[in-house]
């Protein structure tokens, strides 16, 4: 396996990669060729088959992982491949894994630090609706482990989601301690499962898109009916309780123009809410800033409506 | 039984009302006395007990039916109730309905009406969906019926809510007729449900305020879940058919900022949340005129942006 | 005459077509070129001149017809036109209709639709402005039925206006049955009258662009500006009445920042503004999904301000 | 004639005053009394009827002159009158000029100042357009001396339209010095012309309210449907300046939610705008700090957003 | 000293408080008479001086501490003090700090912990323009521990601001360890500095209200300048880092429209921004709840948008 | 020195350009090629190197002065220079001046003219204010005159800085004619210093780009900063007044959302605010409309929001 970032100008290689994109064009002679978007778990890379109808071009389509044999040369600063001969690979020629953006922590140890705060919920009800997905339901689990946060954005990798999750939970954990009139057992709950409807809004990597319901419903509102499910296997659930959950879930976007259905009307949705804004952001600067190696101005952030740079010191 | 809206200044009366408000005041001279509010169905009343602690004067509280005597008197162009006695009513004195306001329609009729819409619904899992609840669940069509539309603003009287979707679904019938993309069995399957998560968000009467539900979660996501307990019910409903009905209730609303977590995203979405939104503006404009005889002008509606007024012709 | 959508790749073909843009640019290697956009009424389709200086090509510009020689040929699945010679076409030659995309309904049925609707006004002095225009003027009949309704959006062809035009009313004719505050002589005349500014703010087909009235007052103003000049060879039409009607005009976008200088402050006011809103959303929808045969998702759309599809039922 | 500015507190007065309001009201011990909002041009008091059923008190309306006899008390260093006798005066007993606030400029100096630069209009088309009111219409120019500019905030005193046109144009005329591109012809004729609609958006006074026409249309509608009364009459008037004119109007309030359904896009019109909202500001903030003697802060203001108070130098 | 919140209904008493707010008013039979809001550190009372005029009253103004003689009733459900006499009192005769909503925690462990994280910024020159004002500037250091850190809302009692403050640089080490793109001193160093300005924006105790550089420039101006001066007085301060300590004080409100004349730019602007803004918003939270036993919904909230309540658990 | 606005196609010249920008491409072909900016006081001109790698072009960077050989073609009815031989030019060999944009009118007399101005302020204390910068500092002096007030946008060009300052200025003279409240010194004062913190916000020709200082303060802060710095040397400024003047600076761009962090509070800011925004947007027109010689409209200009054209007058 040749990995993207370590590829250098005026090799010729032949590795199998992702084709994350395909788009065909002409040139200005009316010869066809191809664009491909090339990914590992590394990166990126542009490709160019100039001769897509030579023999040696295989059939393949986007999101197929396929062989490629050509030449790395350099384009305005940037590498590209261009590409003499493909063939789609077979199963079992390739481990996905290396294809995938992915968390650089390990998720077992994350799941256990969260697994570590659902057995701190003293309320027995709220633990038992948490442990109805992350003790009790392994496929559950597994997904919940590989799924990203994000299309796009931040977290958009494998892990993702749960390193964002856990993220909230600690940042709740410095709350509850910090502000008394939180409940811990509900901040704590409504902290860990407040993007478990994520697992249904954007189908698993590779594909990592949103899926129909993601479209039509979000992972708020999948978010409220997951933990109903929950909810409703749990003899004697308090009403008053179970509502409470599910407004925190509800309102964890904090407007109603970010998607939230209601604000923010008891102290642990307002925490969650801040916690889970806080961390989206922190996290997106450290993955505009990650490799940056100067202070240098970055240009106009339309997410942060201002230019950014990393500080002096 | 005095109806509130045929009483006359100089009479005396004794008559059972709902004591809808109550508020202790005093006297410059530190003379304390009470304002009620009086409610039956013709309209409300102000009541002044000028000597509380005499003993004519019995225990009650506000939503309690108490018996009155006292006399009309007119202050500032509007009647008001001198109360000299109070006695708290027992169930069985009063007849309940008359003293909610209530839709002059006839709430059978008008559910026969929608029942027809019902049957007019071709795609047999929709059908099943609404017939889960307007068909097959008895206490919920007693509480559709009888519930309203709102707290305040339009159609809030007991059948609001019944009048209020029956011409949704009237206008949805029309538009299925100019709009050839619509689908006609989605469209009238979530033009019936779009409101029924507001027999959960309203208390029924003479309450009708939030409730817990209401508060935390709103109608639109209980709808949602409402929708949900019917579509697990029915076998092999279609998963796509199923986010799509869904999704209507979700953003019936139209906009985020008003509510809905999602946008419309289907035809039918778009053509409900119109249909909601005209009929709720129309009905809200026909109360505001109601009982108003010129075309003078209003005054500035914050409703509406705009001072209002009744056409010349 | 050969339509654009029954061309094929490969064939050579000689035809007129309407000449809609003219760009000229160079390739790489500094030779001029110049890029045509052709135009019938089933579609468009681009040209390429590639040698613009050779004998064949005569002198032209944009918003001629044009007879052009040359090869189909297909570029990025998308056909296009290599054109060898060109020369301008003579009026005779042509039928510019064939040249313009135009309502698939009938102009003449919809303007004896709209007649019906006229002749429903009860109201002699509404009747009488609104025949002013549309009994009485051939020139405006001629023009309004010949009309687009945008330069682009929605009811953007020939025949749009009326089109458009007529669905508002039959709108409006329901929301007459469905609500008893709404005047129907008023809201009838409104309706009729309420895009008749468009036929000043936009010239007329094939250019269809923004005049100069258009862009400094508006289809608004100039609509108002058109009611007073009916009304005032109306004797005794009463003021009020006049005022109403103009309102109507002035208000039917429905939010200042939408162009309305007045909000709506009449019930018909009010109803022009959905009617008229609704369906331009309905038919912008439509224009979005013909030709779709898939429920996939066809991408965000700002308009909707949301990712669309059709519905799968 | 007893100005309220100089009453003073103790002394019993006989004098005629404008009724501006009439409020009945009740005494804790059910005794009805009246509230009066006394006007003449320096000012407002309160009046008290303690009595208003005794025979002194004849009927009387709001907007009647009054003849008033009582006593100048103070109340929360406010002064007021206690009134013990009522009687409407007739036409003929009192001077309507002395009741409504005024301009204390001299209303012929300013208009003698707005013929000046009428005069100074080369373009003789635009120069007819203004004659056509402000120097041939007798009723018009009469009317517009006596209005004020608006019913309340700025220049909301008779000549109050006056003497802010005079000062727009004046402000028009230094930024054609300052600024080249702006057209003096065009730019003075619109400044003159830009508040003639408010002669028929507001009432004369003394009642100085919105018509129904300032209701339905409002003074920009009213005003580009003067201006077209005018150009119509004038041979060759050339369309392209017509247009030019009238958008000047429609776009003078410069922002869409401020009412104009066309923003500036010619530089006069921008120009106009500005004159306008800085002179309808300056001017409104000398109301505000008008007898005003200290440079303490006066408190929140809506209309500035702000914390207002005048310089300390 | 009978603090406000020991009083109880029908006892007479004699205790200096500050008088906060003095309005006069009058009965309807024109007796004028005074309405005090008297105010010690325990709460607020409304006072009623019914005889203003008679000898037991003396002079005395809004802001005086006076001595008061009366008996305590209650009105409305709520106590309010009759009084019979009062005079102003001496200083020397009450303690300032009595009455004064004041931190329950301790300033002086408060300023300790505050010093604890000065003494962890390792950059020598922040850790110097700290210490310039928290460690150096004796009046400072006073001014600070005994300042609110607003006039009314979240913190307005003394010490508030250095509660906030302190809870704020909590916050910020929370983050230090979360996110490691942050630079700790930098951010410690802005965090503790990010209100000084409020020092000057609001007067002390007992007036704790804006003064007119607060209105003029606010905290954010006044706090850069302070910085200024403090980075004047060290020398070889690198240009860029007191730009970046700048930037994090300008743009702590976040928004521009929350006063921040720039968005935040670096990491550790963000990261203050968060951290001001979630402990203001989970300490008004606090306020609010306070002394609320059950979790009955309390209203509409406007700061928060929502109706809120108390968790059920 | 060939100025670029008299270079004709065909001739072939050496010249000495500013290169603006430097940006590398390819070919099809995938041969290199550089694409320039190259700028002199008079436009700018696209440059192409077609074979960066011949002997002929040397090395060179953006912002160098660059010696080019080549010959001026036409490409798209705009002219570019095919560059044969490239040399970096040595201080000396050309004149800076000659490569900027530059205003039109004479700095030194626009400067006296400001002169004229600072020595009309009465007050001792404002005027030294001013002086500090504006007489007294000979390297602000030459750097303020040679200053851009922007990037880009209105007064892009050196000197433009002087020549929008004494345009607000004059303004201001206008204003203070037409209003009495205003005071002049205290207005004149501000207007001088308005600007002075964009002589640190922007660098100075030719790169005229932000500032590290400039992105995280803005010319706002920074300006108030430079008030302070010379308010310091002047003994006895009263403090009231140099707030007053901070403010004016503070509040100059009138809406917390465009950069000032307090509204206007003064009826100086005020006018500053307004003399401000006018004199930006009418010379933003005069660039827009300068050389256009016909009245087309000119398309959507996202600045005014609006289609824009010239007047017909």
């Amino acid at each position: 396996m040749r990995y993207i970032n370590t590829l250098q100008e005026g090799e010729t290689i032949r590795n199998i990669y992702l084709c994350k994109g395909k788009r065909s064009a002409e040139t200005r002679n009316g010869k066809p060729y191809d664009n491909l978007l090339l990914q590992d778990k590394t990166g990126t890379l542009d490709g160019k088959v100039w001769d897509p109808n030579s023999g040696g071009i295989a059939d393949y389509d986007e999101m197929d992982f396929i062989e490629c044999y050509g030449e790395v040369t350099s384009y305005n600063n940037n590498l590209q491949l261009n590409i003499k001969q493909i063939r789609k690979a077979q199963a079992g020629e390739y481990v996905p894994a290396d294809y995938m953006p992915t968390t650089e922590k390990s998720p077992e140890s994350m799941y256990e630090g969260l697994l570590g705060y659902v057995s701190q919920i003293g309320n027995t009800y709220l633990r038992q609706a948490v442990e109805y997905y992350f003790v009790n339901d392994e496929e559950f689990i597994s997904r919940f482990k590989a799924h990203s946060a994000a299309k796009s954005v931040h977290h958009g990798f494998a892990g993702g989601l749960l390193e964002h999750t856990l993220s909230v939970v600690k940042f709740c954990e410095y709350m509850v301690g910090a502000y008394p009139i939180l409940n811990k057992d509900l901040l704590y709950a409504a902290a860990i499962c407040h993007d478990i409807g994520k697992t249904v809004e954007l189908s698993a990597f590779p594909e990592n898109d949103y899926t129909d319901d993601g479209q039509l419903l979000g992972h708020i509102v999948i978010g409220v009916e997951m933990v109903s499910d929950a909810v409703r296997t749990i003899p004697d659930f308090p009403v008053k309780l179970a509502s409470e959950l599910k407004h925190c879930i509800v309102a964890h976007h904090g407007e109603l123009e970010y998607g939230s259905p209601k604000k923010p009307a008891l102290a642990e949705a307002l925490a969650l809410n801040f916690a889970d804004c806080t961390d989206a952001k922190m996290q997106t600067l450290t993955e505009i800033f990650k490799d940056k190696n100067s202070n240098d101005w970055l240009g106009y952030n339309r997410l942060f409506e201002s230019n950014l740079r990393k500080t002096s010191v």
